[in-house]
């Protein structure tokens, strides 16, 4: 991957390819005019040709082949439809055997990781900036080591997520929010709060693995409703839910989806947010991505159209800035105080150091520049992989369109069954995220989740081919 | 508070005069002989008579009279019985209110607190010391800022934590240990993973005061056993109820218990531990205060005595060294499997920099030695405590005598109601835990507890005093 070049010459000239190919105009297969005809013909340099061709590569648009240059990738497809089949008998136990597969495969050495869904990697977190950051944190005031934090965490990061609020449509103050072990703590205390053992919760299908254990666990039902990688949680779906009762609350990613990468259009937010409210149903919302959204200004949370409190936010600064440092933050809207009440009860306050650590961070001013950053390199990353993709994987593969973050959901033709392909990429050293732990059902056997957060060299790539090759023996089994 | 000093001289006298007052050959009132006179009759230096006044001082023996030196304080009795009196209703929602009017009071400015169980002063944590062990860590492994630790905690504190159990009797492997977000988050998933809703918890009454509404929150009943000053959870009790059947869990505290301070006699701990194995049920083990034992060697845990792994521990660093770095630990016994699954959907992984720092500072070999420090302190301080009680409560008081920790248990006259106490004393600027907040029902309305954690400086003795002052007064008010 390069960083952009001064000039912009190459890039209004690799605007022009994208745009010819993705219409059609330049169909798959289609040699690419020679790096010095294309340079003489237009009277550019032949460094700004090799570096418009170099983008069309790594956004997955074109393919490098010995001695003949450059030509047009096969296309990936995006899927257009809800991803919803017909429902499944839940089967938790083997989501459950599945969840523990994949995790115990994450600890074996050597292996390539494409399910985590950490960045790992220099470029990808201000680790050193970071570090010295909490370094003088801890000089100047050692003493905040000697007492525990107030409950709801650090006060001087409070007041930085409620400046920064604003910018994904979030009027809140320091009193609606607690600092929680990571976003996943939010959602489980969010979920406490408002629910009974017993009570059904609404969610998306798919929705992000950890929500189907952590239902269980507190005695929840799910209920899963039809979810387009567009458009996302179906509100015809949900109404007519609602409207019939016995929902205690909902839990949704409207804004950067994982797995499916998609944000719902405002609109739908906006008729989500009107649905909650009239329904006096809580919404609990997950904006863990919502940072990462690669077009600016960035779309508005559903949250920004709550008129009762109604919808509680969950975020956090894992996938952005400081993994390590597991500072999650939850708005409660209405439910604030009994969420600061829980959140004592269950596990205490966050760290006082580690607050202030990021607090001083972003006070700084450096974050807004980071995450400028980080929305480029991802949707590079995202692009390219997506090629990646196209080139490596059976015909009928189709892979989601991300509008942020760095997740790709991949459907394979149906035939595949993915719990097969991913104990076979094991025994070559690659995991990924199988599409069974994103249901309950068997809904999803033929899907998986790729993060695309690591540096995209060699070796990822080979992992990529491994899997496509793979899946394409076992199409071609299938009698694909 | 003083630091003992070399010789030994003024220890064997302090020690000979506080057997003597407690045999009761020197009764309430008697005037200690003077200074100079006994420093010419015992033919010591006037230095060591003072030594040893200060100390029978420090241990609340002797009080000071101004122009009559020192007189033998009044005496303060233990509590003998078991705790409980008849059941009563459970009025969770009052105990719930209770509790936030704590935490609000906590929140005020000025206020002496006497409620939180958290030390604060530079005595009692060696915050600069671990401040700089940490800056260690970042400088040598800015890295481990940049991607999540794994699921259960670093690696480096798990060998630390299972190289020092043995002190403890605890016998236990990294494999069966996870980190937690403090040890109240411990508590919280060894309940989560071996009940369901609905299910029967059985505690000791006296508990601390979040497991309340931990219970609640998860859908449990808490059935509550009565439980001894000195002698624990009734073992009697605990087995009729095991073998009539239907209890999911126990939880219990049977090394310094917190709000009672006693610990279990290792012969009933070894009968718990056979118990709890031979009816199959499981044991949650809070030991967080087991470090702060004040004799050494220290007691065995319950866990010590464990057969087949149905006893779980929960304990943790924020009590001795670091609270503000929230590190917990569960030994989930045969349980440990299912338990870091659910940490990993509940909260994920505790932060890395933090439990590396934790465990350098333990690698280094000076925790041992600050623990000494420690329970020379707490023991003095709760000995000066319970002599500043004597001194300014109403006759009818007891407290117990803790045997590690910094908790004492107060039990006032039955007529007096700790909720106006409570009230009254807010409105002078102290807070204390009061009894309610232990008990589902109105069964320690005369009680309270006291935290012995900060410098006791005339502030502190300032506010014992106010609280003593509004109890007399209440007990007045009754007749009493």
């Amino acid at each position: 991957m390069h960083r952009p070049m001064a000039s912009n010459l190459y890039q209004s000239l690799a605007d022009e390819m994208a745009d010819a190919i993705r219409s059609g105009r330049l169909p798959v297969g289609t040699r690419l005019p020679s790096l010095r005809g294309l340079a003489t013909q237009r009277s550019l340099s032949l460094n700004t040709v090799i570096a418009a061709y170099r983008q069309l590569e790594d956004a997955g648009l074109v393919l490098p082949r010995p001695k003949a240059g450059f030509v047009v990738s096969p296309r990936l497809p995006e899927p257009t439809q809800s991803l919803r089949q017909a429902p499944s008998p839940p089967t938790a136990p083997a989501q459950h055997a599945m969840m523990a597969r994949v995790l115990a495969a994450q600890q074996q050495a050597d292996i390539v990781d494409l399910a985590f869904a950490g960045p790992r990697g220099k470029r990808f977190y201000p680790g050193a900036q970071l570090a010295r950051t909490t370094a003088q944190v801890l000089r100047r005031a050692a003493t905040t080591v000697e007492t525990y934090a107030r409950p709801n965490g650090a006060a001087r990061l409070l007041t930085q997520i409620v400046q920064r609020g604003p910018r994904l449509g979030l009027h809140t103050t320091t009193e609606r929010l607690v600092l929680t072990h990571g976003a996943m703590e939010a959602l489980q205390l969010a979920l406490r709060v408002v629910t009974q053992p017993g009570d059904a919760v609404a969610i998306e299908a798919p929705s992000y693995f950890n929500i189907y254990p952590l239902l269980r666990s507190l005695g929840l039902r799910a209920i899963e409703l039809p979810t387009h990688p567009r458009d996302g949680l179906d509100l015809d779906a949900l109404e007519a839910l609602l409207a019939a009762g016995g929902i205690a609350a909902i839990m949704a990613m409207p804004t950067v989806h994982n797995p499916l990468g998609g944000s719902m259009p405002v609109p739908n937010k906006q008729r989500l947010a009107a649905l909650v409210n009239h329904y006096q149903v809580p919404l609990i919302e997950d904006a863990v991505y919502a940072e990462l959204q690669f077009k600016e200004p960035l779309e508005p949370l559903a949250k920004s159209f709550d008129r009762d409190g109604w919808i509680m936010v969950c975020s956090g600064f894992s996938k952005t800035l400081a993994p390590d440092y597991r500072i999650g933050w939850l708005d409660g809207g209405r439910f604030a105080a009994d969420i600061q009440l829980l959140k004592f009860h269950s596990s205490g306050a966050e760290s006082r150091l580690l607050g202030d650590a990021v607090a001083a961070f972003l006070e700084a001013g450096n974050y807004e520049h980071h995450l400028r950053g980080l929305r480029r390199l991802y949707s590079d990353q995202v692009s390219h992989v997506r090629g990646l993709i196209a080139q490596h994987f059976p015909t009928g593969t189709s892979a989601t369109q991300p509008t942020g973050g760095f997740l790709l959901w991949v459907e394979l033709p149906p035939a595949i069954d993915v719990g097969e392909l991913f104990e076979q990429a094991l025994a070559e050293g690659v995991v990924f995220m199988p599409g069974q732990v994103y249901s309950r059902g068997a809904r999803y056997r033929h899907c998986l989740r790729l993060s695309c957060c690591q540096e995209l060299d060699e070796r990822f790539a080979g992992a990529i081919a491994t899997v496509g090759r793979l899946a394409s023996a076992l199409q071609t089994r299938a009698g694909g």
